[in-house]
């Protein structure tokens, strides 16, 4: 019987995964991972904690050496081999060796394509200036981590707003680095919702980030050596001796496409289920495809580490003349920034409008444990409901408490296909160390239910700031205690203790609308159902009240 | 309209939330709390950590006092008033007050009875002498704890393995105390299976806590003043100052039965769906009654204060005319024992077995998070799935890294009826702080996917020691490093590394059974798959390898 040939461009993630577990399927088949890079199977997500010698050793992020793959594996490994072309026909790939420039034709029976993806570099003028970098790989981390060391960087500029930018955030501050971060639009974390987004973005400011909202770069300018001094944007010009390039990624396609390999709307290879293409014998796995959303059902490009690992798994064992299939992904996230924690999953409320549904939603704050046990930290859960059928949608969690877990359980009641009343009533874990009677999950698919329910009708902070931009007249009801009330409250707010609420509701204008608020919004939503049940028509409660208020409060 | 009257006997946590899920449901209700006790609302789950100073207040353990629920909610609480019997035709409850020994009679549309549990007092001789304790409520806390101040306590003994003996050991440890706990069996948390419970025990051994294992007290002799100074059991006899009571509890159900309110099957109140009791009006919640087991469907009393939570919700709604209803539950539970967190959800293996599932499980040693990021710790998994449909059963974690986020993932998994394929595709969140590219849950789903469908085929390291003291004619095989085997190993293996493997597998007998063993058994595995690609019919991989095992190694 002839051996099987299985050759697969590409050799970080999703690629030395798919080359493992075909070899655990199949004992015999003759393996080649080819990569134009000198280091394989490493965890570019860690980057950013080498950078901020969290990670001392950029060599710890390698998680298999070449000589693992081809010592026990018994695979062949090609670094620093570019793949030029495919041939179709005679089913071979045409490769480079950069360091002798000579060209060999590896021939495949079976071809998975891993080629990941790369930053775009935005078309600013001057972008190409030194010490203006982007941060995809090791041998990039090690750049910045030398910039930053040799040159005693002071200014930093990180163009761009999404998880990269944040952790690098955090990496520059560390280094005390004078750190800014420019953004096109008002908000960081452009696949959040701006009222958790904008929580996320009030908290890094007190980490001394900069955030340059709203703003563009214009040009770099440079010294006479080409390195970047300076940044023009749209509104501003600053020092910037080292800049970050991290505004977007995209799928490294350019090989498939000439190849005849169908590229989907998103822009990255198109795969169905078993991750073959529309080419025969042609795979493609981790961040180079696109798949399809299990909420939406419509394809997706969410490169993440967790789906390239996943991929590779079932590749192998496809390849191999298995059969196992990839359903689909939530495009669950987290990100530590600073000391928050900041998770998503499914579908944020406005990515759930645009692909048609009509939303409930609710913003709850809870402590992440017992009040009473000691380290007992806030953190705040958003969730996105469909309002006619209940059925969950998404959530948002962020907080400098335990965030991973209950984005991980929501993920996974997402997987199920949970309705708010039945994630209400999930039997989680608890003890005093590790939760409340109630995870904070539950809390908020219990008030979320009040609301699809319609017991409670409440408004997120965003609304009440526009209504208050827009001068509404509507009576903004503080029903803390006045020690709460005198620290700090909303402008223009009326203040009633909740305790008092009853004896003094009558100088209450029934014929307004009142928006009740507290601290967290648990009195908030005790005083809108007093009034409601008091025969008041138009009244709800603030979600989150004073913890999810991202603006300006008064003494 | 005469106002509905409403009244709720035992005020801790079902019968408080009840109370105040009743008085946001319906505004006018006349609601009555009674309690034995003088305070309400307490958290009973807090009390070992007041007994080990880690909460410095036993106030703090009070959620809301009498007066919250008097002055905020309009709720009439009587404290240190037993409810003594119930009049089904007149529809009241006779009520003594305990400080007065006066009788009242309380009239009641809607009762709710949410009595509780208490410790059992086993009939030990001698078990009356002083400072021999339970600890059930804030009042016997406060009394451990000034036992253990005041008398300077040098030796405690623990009757009983379950999970307040456990935390009780770690604070009594806290106090410098010798503590000793006895069980019968040979394994603490009888609710686990042996080999993950066993792990649990030897770690709680490296903590200075002795384990009197299969032994039992026959007598406790007291000193003069009748206060405890040492215990008789069936091996020996020990000094103890303290003994804590910890074998088991039972639903209060004393003033139901008389009542003539069914008790099911096992001892606890029996209620349906929407928590009604088998008499009309009258309601159970709480740590008083049975629930559905949601993989089961057969009822269990399992007490837990999650499950009160979520019953005081539905019950609040039912009896002020609404319709909520709780499906039942998977018994979730954590644990935190010294640095370890020790987890359970849905059946163990034992449990499913009787209850007629045929199962596969696995054992599965992961890191929490990637290996290159600081403060990675050790987490073991062990799950159980139906053999023929790959539905996943239960699961047990332990380890002294995060393990609460992976058994609330298995239990919204199981929630879900998720199978073993379904849950190793879950979209979990990761980033480099929070977990791996492959979640430990994932990681193990997939190793047990493998021996579902054949791949591979492991044994336990419990089965494998059952061999050995069985002199059973097999072969153990060492994959591990010459440095691995040499810092310890199993007695009677064989010793070939994993790279020599293929070279070398000449010299293992064919004819007899292998079993590989490693580090964490993924090397093993490798082992076990190269050794049967290569003919050898009866091998088979150490689960968990020497992370999972549990008895002596040779060196």
């Amino acid at each position: 019987m002839k051996l099987k040939r299985i050759v697969i461009i590409g050799a970080v993630a999703s690629g030395t995964k798919t080359a493992a577990k075909a070899r655990r399927e199949d004992p015999d088949a003759k393996i080649t991972l080819i990569t134009e890079e000198a280091q394989i199977s490493y965890a570019s997500c860690g980057t950013p904690y080498f950078i901020s010698d969290i990670i001392k050793d950029s060599h710890s992020l390698i998680v298999r050496e070449p000589d693992y793959f081809r010592k026990m594996l018994n695979i062949d490994v090609l670094t620093e081999h570019r793949a030029e072309s495919i041939d179709l026909k005679a089913k071979n790939v045409e490769v480079k060796d950069l360091k002798t420039d000579q060209t060999i034709t590896v021939a495949y029976d079976r071809l998975v394509l891993a080629v990941g993806a790369s930053p775009n570099i935005p078309e600013f003028e001057g972008v190409e200036h030194g010490n203006i970098l982007t941060l995809h790989n090791i041998p990039s981390a090690n750049q910045i981590k030398s910039l930053i060391r040799q040159k005693k960087v002071k200014d930093a500029l990180i163009v761009g707003g999404g998880f990269i930018a944040l952790e690098m955030a955090e990496s520059l501050i560390a280094h005390g680095i004078n750190t800014r971060l420019i953004i096109r639009r008002d908000q960081i974390l452009s696949n959040f919702d701006k009222d958790i987004a904008i929580l996320v973005q009030n908290y890094i400011k007190t980490k001394e980030v900069q955030i340059l909202e709203e703003d563009e770069v214009m040009e770099f300018k440079a010294d006479t050596d080409g390195n970047v001094t300076s940044v023009v944007t749209k509104k501003q010009t600053l020092p910037a001796e080292f800049v970050l390039l991290a505004t977007s990624i995209r799928p490294n396609v350019q090989l498939a496409k000439k190849a005849g390999v169908e590229i989907g709307r998103t822009g990255a290879i198109r795969v169905n289920e078993k991750l073959e293409t529309n080419i025969p014998d042609i795979y493609a796995v981790g961040d180079c495809v696109e798949t399809a959303h299990l909420l939406t059902g419509k394809p997706v490009w969410i490169p993440l580490a967790t789906t390239s690992n996943k991929h590779g798994r079932v590749a192998g064992i496809n390849i191999t003349g298995g059969n196992d299939t990839f359903p689909g992904i939530l495009g669950t996230f987290v990100v530590k920034v600073f000391d928050w924690t900041v998770a998503k999953t499914g579908l944020s409320e406005n990515e759930a409008n645009k692909n048609g549904f009509v939303t409930e939603t609710i913003i709850v704050p809870s402590n992440d444990k017992t009040h009473y046990y000691p380290g007992s930290k806030r953190i705040i859960v958003k969730l996105v409901a469909e309002k006619e059928s209940g059925l969950l949608l998404g959530a948002e969690i962020v907080g400098d408490g335990v965030v991973d877990k209950r984005i991980d359980v929501v993920a996974s009641a997402l997987t199920g296909k949970a309705t708010i009343e039945q994630l209400s009533k999930y039997d989680l874990s608890y003890a005093p160390p590790y939760s409340s009677p109630m995870d904070p999950v539950i809390t908020a698919a219990n008030v979320l239910r009040n609301k699809l329910e319609g017991k409670t009708n409440s408004i997120s902070p965003l609304e009440v700031k526009e209504k208050m931009d827009r001068k509404d007249d509507f009576i903004l009801l503080d029903v803390r205690t006045k020690p709460e009330y005198d620290s700090g409250h909303l402008e223009g707010c009326l203040h009633i203790p909740l305790n008092e609420l009853r004896s003094e509701m009558d100088q209450l204008d029934r014929s307004k609308e009142i928006v009740t608020y507290c601290g967290v919004g648990l009195r908030a939503s005790h005083a809108h159902r007093i009034l409601r049940n008091a025969g008041f028509e138009d009244t709800k409660f603030m979600e989150g009240s004073m913890a999810a208020w991202p603006y300006e409060i008064v003494k």
